[in-house]
């Protein structure tokens, strides 16, 4: 199963709107097949891996990361394909929650003999495959928020001088996880302040994951490098209504997709932008700031993992915080976070933090 | 020796204005004497072992963290005891910078037909002891920063509350840090704000360090913890010129001792106060914040070591910086540190930092 659950994970980033899924099948205490979910979602997982195994999957088990599916979509049912290629035994990690499949896939598989295990290193795929469930349970991808800044919480100094506070190991890191997310997210004044390309470099022939700029006024330089490669890698632009036409124009010629988003008060609703996002498909966004996007997001309590590098320097009050105003009244009513992963990159600290269930 | 810098390291906080030393006595493979360097700083650690080794001294190696003394202080000389008890070969971790001693020591002992072995683990004594070589080399005792933050590096909400943002294991080892240094020292608006008593509670009897405040106007409050234990305790108040002697007569009256310092512009100048420090005779300095005192210390290169307890949650940028405005121009004059230690401390981070070489 663990072998399925890092095969699932070759697949985060390019698979959506589906989910990354693994499959391994054992014949005879020996793999005799292997799949990942393809890029595009299609095809899916298992049918890979059974198409791998050929006649060696009858009277196999098959590893399965998520519950074969039950329903004619785009695809046949995997659950079938386990099915009429003699299976008969099917290990899963977790349950789907698409209630087109929910359980359904499962009871399938039952009904035709087939011995079924379900909940193996549940834990790990309930993480893996976070962004899914979230889409498909509450309507918005998963949302990653990386902060690179000096050990006392600044991301640029007054002047807006940001490159580099962390090294070159952390930068690759950064772009390594670029790669496991759908879309990489930032608001406009860092659009505007960095100039961003926001694309995957450094890590060989990659998958480029889309790019979304959260911006009411849609106020963006027209002749950065968002706007010369948006023909190239997807950029998308949550804005705000009643936003100048002209703009409009300018960035639909240049390739972009403008995904209109309700406010709430003068700010953009930032639940309305993911769940715009996740109509859109997209299961994994990895946000990348600015201080107000970043406040916007903890706010309403919509980040799910909080990825920090702290470089060995201090910068000082004056220098931009990495994360704005929340407006809290007592310490209580702050986002609260557990460590899930720490460790040094390069001359920085990295540490992951996922959201803290709610005390009881 | 690794024992001898353990049992030195004992000392810490309680031998100033002398280094805190350990000893230890080997003879026939057999460990026959320890000592470490005695509160207050007398007897020094090389009497005692020697004691504690009687006859078993003559023939035996005498290993000690620091270059036996050789000049006639408040005790004789330590290379003189170490020469009558009959040693016959001294392993030293690293030599006195003290005038009165540097390589003087080595030498009497080498003229007595003495085998000398120095520079061994001078690494993890030149650690230990900082303090002390600063304080002879520069006049000024060590500087440790602790900052205890939320991961966007605020140390309190916008209405000032602090308590608490790490967790009690993380208090509990500022608790044991501070046990470990002569003084721990806050600035006046953390006296005021957060009324602390900044004593070492909760690990048994043990040593506590004084208390230093640093406040220009001397304006902090007479009914406060520092106050109302200021004879227990020690309490150094470094302020500016002209502070009304009203004040200065009721904090003497507290038992307070009053350590004028010099104003750079309006501010009290920082490594005045640490020279000043210095020749009081601390070797060993915790400081605790906030944010002006701790950016008035980076922004003059005067941080050692910097401690930073990080806590899985966000304030936000209304709260209270972790280090106040610094004035840098650009990201290259930022003060620079290099990680020492990185580890989990109950739910919280826990990051050691010390100050980077000067890159060539």
């Amino acid at each position: 199963m663990a072998l399925a659950l890092s095969l699932g994970r070759r697949g985060q980033g390019r698979c959506w709107p589906n989910p990354a899924v693994g499959c391994v099948i054992v014949k005879d205490g020996r793999i005799v097949g292997r799949g990942s979910t393809a890029p595009g979602g299609r095809p899916h997982a298992e049918p890979q891996a059974l198409a791998q195994a050929g006649d060696l999957a009858r009277g196999a088990t098959a590893y399965v990361s998520l519950e074969p599916c039950s329903h004619h979509g785009k695809t046949p049912p995997c659950a079938d394909a386990l099915i009429a290629a003699g299976v008969v035994r099917v290990v899963v990690a977790i349950e789907d929650s698409d209630p087109r499949v929910s359980g359904q896939g499962l009871d399938r598989l039952r009904k035709h003999g087939i011995a079924v295990t379900t909940g193996v290193l549940a834990d790990r795929a309930a993480h893996d495959l976070a962004g899914f469930f979230l889409k498909t349970e509450q309507g918005r991808p998963m949302v990653t928020l990386k902060m690179a800044s000096s050990f006392d919480g600044r991301i640029a100094t007054a002047t807006g001088q940001s490159q580099w506070i962390t090294g070159p190991e952390a930068r690759r890191a950064v772009h390594a996880m670029r790669a496991r997310h759908d879309a990489v997210m930032v608001g406009a004044g860092t659009a505007r302040a960095d100039d961003p390309a926001l694309t995957v470099r450094g890590m060989g022939a990659t998958h480029q994951p889309l790019r979304v700029v959260v911006s009411r006024h849609l106020d963006l330089p027209l002749l950065g490098q968002l706007a010369r490669t948006a023909g190239e890698v997807p950029v998308w632009l949550c804005h705000g209504p009643g936003v100048d036409i002209e703009r409009c124009r300018a960035w639909e010629g240049l390739g972009a997709r403008l995904i209109p988003c309700a406010l709430r008060g003068s700010q953009l609703d930032p639940a309305d932008v993911l769940r715009q996002l996740g109509q859109a498909g997209l299961t994994r966004v990895f946000c990348e700031g600015g201080s107000a996007l970043a406040a916007s997001l903890l706010g309403d309590d919509l980040v799910d993992e909080l990825v920090g590098f702290t470089a060995g320097l201090a910068i000082g009050a004056e220098g931009l915080p990495a994360i704005g105003a929340l407006g809290l009244g007592q310490l209580t009513e702050a986002p609260r976070f557990d460590l899930a992963e720490l460790r040094t990159i390069g001359p920085d600290v990295m540490a992951r933090w996922t959201r803290a269930l709610p005390s009881l």
